[in-house]
């Protein structure tokens, strides 16, 4: 037997839910779900490569409590966040009768939880949904928060919902199947939250980032910790009117490089945007006067030793020109009025929103880092 | 010069808004928006029935106090209420590049306004949505309380959100326009509030029914009085946990005879099928020895009177047989546990949630009704 997995309580007053964290939580999944819901029906939402590794195990220990599950297996991939598989998640949820009780469950990485927590949101203006997310990307992001939604011709995730899960198993033991590209791309989210405000953490990932990559007692501290800092920010803003915009840290660059890669994964996945799009954002502070140079040279560096990418010309294939990246930049989501919201940084640790940036400014600074 | 409109305040806290009711109000559109909205542009979604009498109207407003303005024009009718059309209208949005104070306004009835209302609210996740609603059963029921959404193949409305509107406009000149049948459609939800809990309302619309179809004073009073019934039963239930369920009399047995009739708008619209209902509810808590035989004999007489159908042998064509009727009433949203909700009543204006109905009883009674 495994010991009992630690409990992160995201705080949202009637709408509040546990993240259990820790190893063998597949296994136990069905007992942890039957003990906190009432419901006897669900419906399993998952992709072609996490069906085979954990579909079986989930669906025996599902029956095996007396809850009647149906489950549909999705294409793996960025390109199953559209309306194209939307909607026959939805009528599957619908056809399995599901009723108020009852739950929608994901089983996969960031792309199925954002579909599945989306179709949950919208299928009898919403329904109950559980999270277990497979990858470390989705252990410490977005299986934290409420944010669902899909991409649209238009950008990444424009189309969604807010809808908090009711439960979230994180089992930090299928981390051990992701590749080690996969893992070090969730890892950059782990990262952001040092560098978002936790200068402590962000030192401590210096000197232990090999043991949270190997497995164990270290991982599970750095994804509760990240799962902590993401509940503290979405208990104190659950709409992103004001600080929760703090956790786009890197993410405003990191789109439009997704954008501009046309989400093609063997280019650019999401964490590898992150990646590039906070070192950019602690040089830009720096341009800016905002923050020392050391700051930016600093997240770099450890960011480029556990081998994620830094810089825009390491991305593979032609990126389009600034002016482009620029365009899809001002079609992101932080835009009020004309004006560009960035998240800049004063510091190791010290993010604050600035919503006043001027659009010469980061036009400038992009042709500077990317010369046509 | 028109007078002012009357107002009807939907309190939800930092959701709050306003309906206006008046003659007048798409003339005026324009200026009421820019009097309570900061945004500069609006994409305003219709349908092709309502297009060439009000489109260039409100376009021609919203240009002249400087706000651009995109459109799209739908298909008129319940089957736009589809994934097929949603898809096109987010996209409309999308490419307007509205930005968090723009709006989408939809102009429209119950069709175009809970097509919309979904689109608003899974744009961004979540954008400002404005209504105005061009039929009578827009204006009292669906503009009102945030109930947005599109049908599924498993039923009606079983896709959307709640999102809240920012601002109502409803013209009751526009009504002017509506056919007979559309009108009187529209009709059944005002009486439906009478029969909720309010007998003087009901008893003065039998006084003044002609009035209220002729236009003028006694149509804005009906109305406003709507309009106040459903925002005060909203602003105590945002999300349907509880009483909100009871302006869903009539709507259980009236979603079964729509789906029963494949929304066939030429045999049923959602009205008639809430008048048959209203008097099927009635005459059920009859049965269930709840109210007195002549309490359904009354609303059945008012409904006949003004013109819409009151039982099933009305509408034309071959309903499928009692227990079909009964599968869709199961499928409906109103079921926990495998039990029935209905609403029910204990007299005129005595309307209750009741939980536990027996779909022994239901399924009999529908037989009796409807003998195969």
């Amino acid at each position: 037997m495994t010991a009992s997995p630690r409990t992160v309580r995201v705080e949202l007053g009637d709408r509040s839910y546990d993240i259990l964290i820790g190893p063998g939580l597949i296994a136990s999944a069905a007992t942890e779900i039957a003990k906190r819901l009432k419901g006897r029906r669900m419906a399993v939402i998952t992709d072609n490569n996490v069906a085979p590794l954990y579909l079986d195990a989930l669906m025996d220990g599902l029956a095996s409590v007396g809850i009647e599950a149906v489950s549909a297996i999705l294409p793996a991939g960025e390109k199953t966040k559209s309306f194209e598989h939307l909607i026959p998640v939805c009528e599957t949820i619908l056809g399995a009768r599901i009723e108020r009780n009852d739950a929608v469950i994901a089983l996969g990485g960031g792309v199925i939880g954002d579909l599945t927590g989306f179709a949950a949101g919208i299928v009898r203006r919403g329904s109950r949904f559980i999270q277990i997310p497979t990858s470390l990307l989705a252990q410490v992001d977005s299986s934290v928060g409420g944010k669902t939604g899909i991409n649209s011709p238009h950008g990444k995730n424009l189309i969604g919902v807010f809808h908090q899960p009711d439960l979230v198993l994180a089992d930090t033991d299928v981390l051990d199947t992701l590749s080690p590209r996969e893992f070090r791309a969730g890892y950059a989210e782990v990262a952001k939250y040092g560098l978002i405000d936790k200068p402590d953490f962000f030192e401590w990932l210096e000197k232990n980032w090999q043991a949270v990559f190997a497995g164990g007692d270290a991982r599970i501290e750095a994804v509760a910790i990240s799962c902590q800092a993401k509940a503290d920010v979405v208990a104190a803003d659950e709409r992103e009117n004001g600080q929760r915009a703090l956790l786009n840290l890197g993410h405003t660059f990191g789109h439009a490089l997704e954008a501009a890669t046309a989400y093609d994964g063997t280019r650019l996945v999401h964490g590898e945007g992150v990646s590039i799009g906070m070192v950019l954002a602690h040089q830009f502070s720096s341009r800016m006067n905002l923050a020392s140079p050391d700051v930016a040279k600093r997240v770099e560096s450890h960011l480029k030793t556990v081998g994620l990418p830094t810089s825009m010309d390491e991305i593979p294939g032609t990126l389009p020109p600034a002016e482009v990246l620029m365009d899809a930049i001002a079609q992101d989501k932080k835009v009020k009025g004309g004006k560009l919201t960035f998240i800049l940084t004063r510091g190791l640790g010290e993010a604050f929103v600035a919503d006043d940036v001027p659009a010469s400014e980061v036009l400038s600074f992009l042709k500077e880092k990317h010369p046509a």
